[in-house]
This record gives C-alpha cells, structure tokens and sequence, in this order.
C-alpha cells in the first residue's frame, strides 16, 4: 500500500470542525447545539445576489478566463474604487474563495522554506495552507489583556530572518475581532518597506467595523504598491460563504503575472457566482447598515454576558463577529468537548471553537475560546445562561489565578 | 520591491491559451477564428441540471461540509455504482473542479521531488499542479503512428526509480482521444502492483467513448483498491465547464483522511453547483445518446478531413473530443501564431493547440497540433478547408519526409 505525504500527515485538521462529531452526537440524543463555533453567518444573502442566480439564461456553462469576467473585475473596481483603492480590472484576479487568493498568493510569492510572520491567535487554516506550500508560519503573540492589539514592531523585527518574506493580516480580525488603527497600519508599512516584505492582507471583514470605526487598508497607504497584496472575498460581506468566490488584489505587475499562471492551472472560478457577485456590488447601503447594527447590538450581547461571567474576560472588539473570550478553566479543548458530551442546561448545549487552533505557539489560548455571533440576541442570550451554568459545574474549573497562564 | 517565487517563475503558461493575443487581434482586424484549441464545448448544458439553479429557494448562500453534501455524495455513489464502481459516499471528496481533485490527491501522496510517470503527450496542466507541489514529472513517450497507444511496459520500468510514486493516465485522453483498451489497462494494474505506487485515473472524457468501445477504469480491476484515486469532474460530461465541479474517489482511508484535512482549509467546494450536479445525475440517457452521436460525427468529419491533406496525419481517437494531427510544417507554435496573425481565407481564420506544450520532452510534438472538436459539423469543415489551404501557403512548410522528426 502506497504511503500518503508528509504534509497528507501534517496537514493541521480544522479547530472549528474538529468537534464535530460530539456536536453530531449530542443532537442525535436530543440536545439542542447552539453554534458559537463556526463563521457561517445566519444573516440572508442580499436578495439581489440570489436573483441573478434565478435569472440565469445561459445554454451553456462555460469557463470564464482564468483572471475572471471581465465584467466582474469592472464591477468589483467600481466597489474598490469607492473605498479609495484606486485600481483597475488589471489588479484583480479572482479567485475560488478567498481561500484560493491566499494559496495563490504565497505560491506566487514564497519558496518552501520561507517564512510568514502572523500576529496570533490567526485564522487556523493559514497553518493549513503554508503546510501546503512548505512555508514557515512564524507567530507573533498578540494578548487579550489588550485586546489582541498589534504587537509592537520591536517584537516584529525580533522574528525577522533572511528567510521571512511577508506578514499576513486579517483585519478586522478572525479570530479576535480586533480592528488595526491607523497608527498599527502605519507601522506595518515602515516595517514592510525596511525589510522588503510582502504584505497579505486578508479583508473577508471589512465591512463590518463598530461603534464609528474606520476601516485601514494597506491599500489606502502609499508607497505599498509593490508590497501588498489584499486578500477578499463575497462570503462574508454578502452572506454568501457557499459562494466560494474571492479576489487578489495587487498593484504588483510580477505578482499578477505569476498569480495569473497559477489561476491558468485550474483554469476558472466559477461562472454562476461571478454573475451573482456583479449583482452583489449593487446590494443597496440599507443592507449593510440593518447588518451592521445587528451584528453590534449582538456583539454588545455576548461581551457584555461574558463579562458578568465569573471568572471570564473578553475584550470589546472592533470589528469581525467573533470574540475570544478566557475562561476559567483548565484546558479549552477539553471544556468545549465536555459541553458537547457531558453537559446541558434544559437539553441544550453550546458548541464553540476551542482557541488553541487558532495559535501556533504551543500551549498558547489554553484557556481561550472563539465564539463566532452568527445567532440571533435571543438565541445568544440563551447560549451565554447555558455557559454559565455550565462553568459553575465543569469539573477543569480553575480558580482566578490558576487561569494566569503565561500566554494570557 | 519583493521577489516572487520560483515556482511563481517556473510555473507554465497555458499551451491552450497562450496565443489567446493573436486570436483577439485577429478578431479586432475582422477576422472570424473557428476556435478549436480549447476544450470548452458547444454542447448544451443538460436543461435539468440549469432548472436545478433557477429553482433555488435558500435564503442564505451557506458552506457545505468540506468533504461534499451528503445528499449530493449520495446521488454521484447512485451515478458510480451503475458504471460499477462499487462506492459508498464515505469514498468521495467533492472538489472545485477536476482541476482541485488533481492537486489534492498530488498533496495528499507525493512528497516534494517525488517522481510522477505520465504518458505524453498528456494534459498540460499536470505540468503546473506537479510545479505548484514541487512534483517531478517523468513523461513517458507515446507515438503518434500506432495512435498514442499506451507505451510498453518495459519502457514504464525505466523510469521507475525510488523516488517514482505515482503514474497519472487520463482514459480517454486529453490531448490524443485515445482510450485504453482491457489489457492496457491490466497491464498497468500488474505494473503498480509490482511498484506499489498510486495510480492517478483522469475520467474527465469517461462519457465519451465511441465506435461501440468500452470504457475500463481501474476502479474495474479487482486488487487495487489501495492504489487508485479517480479524478472526476462534472465539465464535459454535462457540459458544465463553469461550475467547477468535481470529484475524487478512493478506497484507500489514508488518502481520504489526508484529503479531507486539504478539502478542510479551503472549508468547502460551491453549493449552488451541488444541487445542480445531484439534478445532472438524473440526465436522460438520450442526452448522452444525442451527444455522443453529435461527437461521432465531428471526430469522422475532421479525422476524415485532416487524412484527405497533403502530408497530414491524424489517427482516429476512440474517445474525448480532441485529436492530435501531425501537419508538413517546421514548428506548430509559429505556425499556429501565423494562422492567427498572417492567414485568412475568406477573412476567416483557425486557432489551435501546439502541441509542444502537451509534452515535457523537449523537441517533442514540433510538428503536431492538438484540435478540440467543438464546434458544429459546418463550422468544422470550413475550418479544415481554411487550414488545407493555409498548409499549401505556410512558408515553413517541410515536405513529408523533412516532417519525419525523432519523436513521431
């Protein structure tokens, strides 16, 4: 029997989906699973977006070039153009998810062996696609206490090596929800121009940003033409994850062109939700501020029932809908699987993202969990009374000061 | 500015649509160009697989679980278990086309360096899957005059080294049309047995086998259940290019394992193209009458009409819409371009596939070019009559025996 690769071995499982079948379980014996655990928004897809799938009148569904429609990337430059990204359709190429953006974008840019340095706790699969590239993840520890701010440049140049050759950021952040400022965005690009770094920036949230806030891109600073390269996609700004469409965006000619030969391989994205993501650029103001409110008035809830928790602290985020919260408790794997298989509160359990996944660092967010607000208040609400009792009874609990892990 | 990759360097343009330049110029001067050098059918889409998209009725565009909708594994286990594959849906990953099959299943066995033996000429996106995952391709000859049969297997064994882990056959063939016989095909299974290496089955054209032929995957030979990984994908059999839909099949639990952590970080392949591949398998059997029909008929139109050419031969293909011809000319890539740029009969014009980039042996090919017969009968031969006439003309024209090179 043939053996599979090293990286077949190596490849990290999914943190969020890796309870699963306790959470698959826990129904099958009637439990009721509330899912704080996965990013999969409850909010509907702009109707506009679905019509155009109904609308469909093609005969045959075809290829669409590689770097995508032309009548997408005109579309998505309008989109672009008014947050003041000052692009044209020749920057675009769009991609399978923003999955398919970020394996495209460090193929293109990184050799086996090179490294990435990413602030975490990170959005777990960036492990799982520069294992598929031989790429080294470097961590950079961000903290809770101040709310998972960007680590000081100092402690960036303490990681940099003649092998690092990009930072990844995702902004606002999955999984902590934090929103770089101005000052942060200004010290990545001093940093990436000193050191002639790539700059990944994953904006699958930029839409939704809290209490006034101002998205910053890299792409609204000068002088990054040649470093950034932004990481999207529709499935989040318009609720439409199946959707698997995202784009690169970049001002680096070499860039495109080597990212264009990896979108000739696997030939195109896919056609339906091209057209659905061209009408999806026309989804009206309205929509996004009904969202955005919602998705403040839950994060208000949840932060605010953690917080009254004994023993827990979660930061107030900027920005994303997920938190991560600290709990007192032994170890968040074995907590949240304990909920799934051993606990409930009138036949209802929660389901959440043990934080470990989301750190690369060993023994990093033990007692962290990511909570993703894709629920509605009611149903948060119920979640949070749920947890609580659930913590006053786990066996793992820690007192306050057992919780001061070393990575807190 | 930072450097791009090797691989970013390294990685192949497409062989398909690298004179796409010339074509559009061509058609900005006013010429008409009977495309021929690309794969995308004419053929109509099955209309039930279409009403499957219009018919839509989900308010929000969700993931679906890495590996595939149950529902929609369920229905293509009904479709492979009729053509008598003997599955179960646990055996299927659903992948973003044919295109991710193939490099999931290169991560998930081939380490980098690793050696792949693949017939030539062969698919030429192989090449930039094997480049994306630092694979070593090792072609191995077939020969234009006994119709690209599958090479003998002594000269398989050598090539064989330790570092050999796989052997991709695509059946019937992308660019040759040729479809492996019975013993072809046990001939292979004694050969990977013996080596114990994976044995990768492109199926993209399996619908198509013409003449009365049968099609045999190894998924038909007993024994092999731990060496063979089906590469499968909705696009030509349902004409569907553009919903990158695919599949991959194993029995071997190790590779479904690591497949699915692959399948995992890029979280999910399109839902709306799930429900529309899960309506394709209930396509009428007269679809596929009608198509094959269709097909039978241009493969005798343009076989018939290359062979009436003066020093033009092209063997007829069982299977798969292409044919590779060899024609009296010098280089098949200047002669292509030239069609493009310099050649019009009636202001129209042809574009092919050189196929120089359906080999890795240098030299290879010179003189062949690939034709996918998608177009109607009419169109086809008008085409043929614009390339008759173009050969009597092309200034690096050879005769018949100048034409005799090293690889034909």
């Amino acid at each position: 029997m043939p053996k599979i690769s090293h990286k077949g071995q190596q490849m990290p499982a999914s943190p969020i989906r890796k309870l699963t079948p306790y959470a698959d379980r826990a129904k099958l014996d009637g439990k009721k699973v509330y899912h704080l655990n996965i990013g999969q928004p409850d909010i509907e897809t702009p109707e506009g977006m679905l019509n155009a799938i109904k609308n469909i009148d093609f005969k045959v569904w075809a290829y669409t070039p590689s770097e995508g429609t032309l009548s997408y990337r005109k579309k998505l430059t309008e989109y672009y153009n008014k947050i003041g990204y000052n692009i044209s359709p020749e920057n675009i190429i769009v991609t399978t998810g923003g999955s398919e953006a970020i394996t495209i974008s460090m193929m293109a840019c990184l050799n086996p062996g090179d490294e990435v340095i990413i602030p975490e706790p990170f959005y777990a699969n960036y492990n799982g696609f520069a294992c598929q590239s031989d790429i080294v993840v470097k961590p950079i520890l961000s903290y809770i206490d101040n709310g998972f701010a960007l680590p000081s440049i100092e402690e960036f140049e303490k990681l940099i090596t003649p092998k690092t050759k990009a930072i990844i950021i995702c902004n606002p952040n999955n999984p902590t929800g934090y929103l770089y400022s101005k000052e942060e965005m200004e010290a990545l690009k001093a940093l990436v121009l000193k050191y002639d770094l790539y700059l990944f920036s994953d904006e699958a949230y930029r839409e939704f940003c809290y209490d006034g806030q101002s998205f910053i891109s890299p792409m609204h600073l000068s002088g990054l033409d040649e470093n950034v390269i932004v990481m999207d996609t529709v499935s989040k700004r318009y609720s439409a994850c199946g959707a698997r469409l995202g784009c690169l965006i970049t001002k680096n000619k070499a860039v495109l062109t080597a990212g264009l030969k990896f979108a000739q391989a696997r030939l195109s994205a896919g056609m339906v939700e091209q057209i659905a993501g061209e009408a999806a650029v026309d989804t009206p103001d309205e929509y996004f501020e009904a969202v955005n409110k919602e998705y403040t008035s839950r994060r208000n809830t949840i932060v605010n029932a953690l917080n009254k928790m004994e023993g827990v602290y979660c930061p107030n985020p900027g920005g994303a809908f997920y938190v991560v919260a600290k709990l007192p408790i032994d170890n968040a794997d074995n907590f949240c699987q304990w909920m799934l298989e051993s606990f409930s509160l009138n036949n209802e359990t929660v389901m959440m993202a043990p934080a470990t996944g989301f750190y690369s660092t060993p023994g990093a967010g033990v007692n962290e969990v990511r909570m993703a607000y894709v629920l509605n208040n009611n149903d948060i609400e119920k979640a949070m009374i749920c947890l609580d009792e659930a913590l006053k009874v786990y066996p793992g609990r820690t007192v306050n000061s057992e919780a001061v892990g070393s990575f807190q």
